[in-house]
């Protein structure tokens, strides 16, 4: 995750609000589902998710707005840094077709072990999958 | 529309609920989705939508429980009345390639005229593309 | 809850839709919240949610646009038939000071054993809670 | 708006998530709805909104859970940069009984005139409402 990856986000014609636009909120749904499909449900890198994770801080600017559309835009992660127990996600929501970024920002994350109430140390596998070494 | 059409329909992982299940509610956002995917946005059809369109009533009977999936689920619409300034779609929410049907009911609509503030008789070519004939 | 209970829900102003109307799809998060906000959390009736309960079926036939605003707007709730173990409200989104109906319709729920996957008989207890006798 | 505007928003019970939290990007929808009911709609201030007014950037930090309960908790809000056709505030997300902030950050804003598409000069009654003097 060291390198960019990224993830087809299909639109809902409800993500629009009064204005006629996504809704800026929704942006953040997103990137909620981005990282639902690039953290792995099994296999190496799986545990971060299944050993627990919670959203520490999250940043969003927006560049240019997005309407509804039947093709889907792309999220774009990669990490940009790793700590004893969170990682960051420098994050964007563009069209890949065209380059147009609609917005950018990080997710900050903190492994964390529901059970005992408390952050939990990423394990070398878990470090390895983050950074791609 | 007198025969089923079906549209893949990708869930988010924030559809689901406390209870770990895709929430009853966001069902009929998935048929709103899926209408916005079927009624088209231009051509034949097309001005169904644009000439102004609201749901008059909607009903849903959930028959199995939905889990977040990465894979799309199905909905399907057909049509199973038209009157002067309305017609009604029979839907279903559904998996494809196992057959199960998560929620099944309907949704009528009318054609309605914002500026005027009341419903507006469907065209002959609206009518036609409604009963496929 | 044989006699209507009513509720006030608070408008966001996210409900709108690209419209500019509270979306047809938010009528059932409406009605969900009420229902959070009728059934109890404790002493009588508190176990028919914390048994575990399931929205079998739901509809509503939309009367009147609402737009959003800072003031609540109500929701009622009856019970209008009660099974072995199921239960039925009907439901109206109303404005109790102009008389206004948004929207009326009704939620069918079966009281359900998540551990068993299967319904469960309501109590006499939970029976006398929902026909208020 | 120099000093700090609390303003109370009503929970949801579908606002939690699969964890049974309520989940973070709905705080982002509390904030909204905090702006919503602070910005006036009428007299002086109300042009700010009704001028047109875009979210150009916003941030959250996630300092303790918050899970689903009738009573309402509190968002406040103070001015803290006014540009020449920007403002932030500083936004925490807290329950004013017990003192808990369960998150806090800020909205950036832009005075924007749709019709021209480009930002607009802050007025000198708008200014005077938002820093309060």
């Amino acid at each position: 995750m060291a390198e960019e990856r990224v993830v087809d986000i299909a639109l809902r014609w409800g993500d629009a609000d009064a204005f006629g636009h996504v809704n800026n909120v929704v942006f953040f749904r997103y990137l909620e589902e981005a990282r639902a499909r690039v953290i792995p449900a099994s296999g190496p890198g799986s545990t971060i998710l299944s050993g627990g994770l919670v959203v520490a801080e999250q940043q969003l600017k927006y560049l240019a707005p997005l309407h509804y559309r039947t093709e889907p835009i792309q999220v774009g992660m990669s990490v940009d840094h790793v700590g004893g127990s969170s990682f960051r996600l420098a994050c964007r929501v563009f069209d890949a077709e065209t380059g147009t970024v609609f917005a950018q920002g990080f997710v900050a994350l903190v492994t964390y072990n529901f059970a005992t109430g408390s952050p939990r140390k990423l394990s070398t596998d878990e470090r390895a999958w983050l950074t791609g070494e």
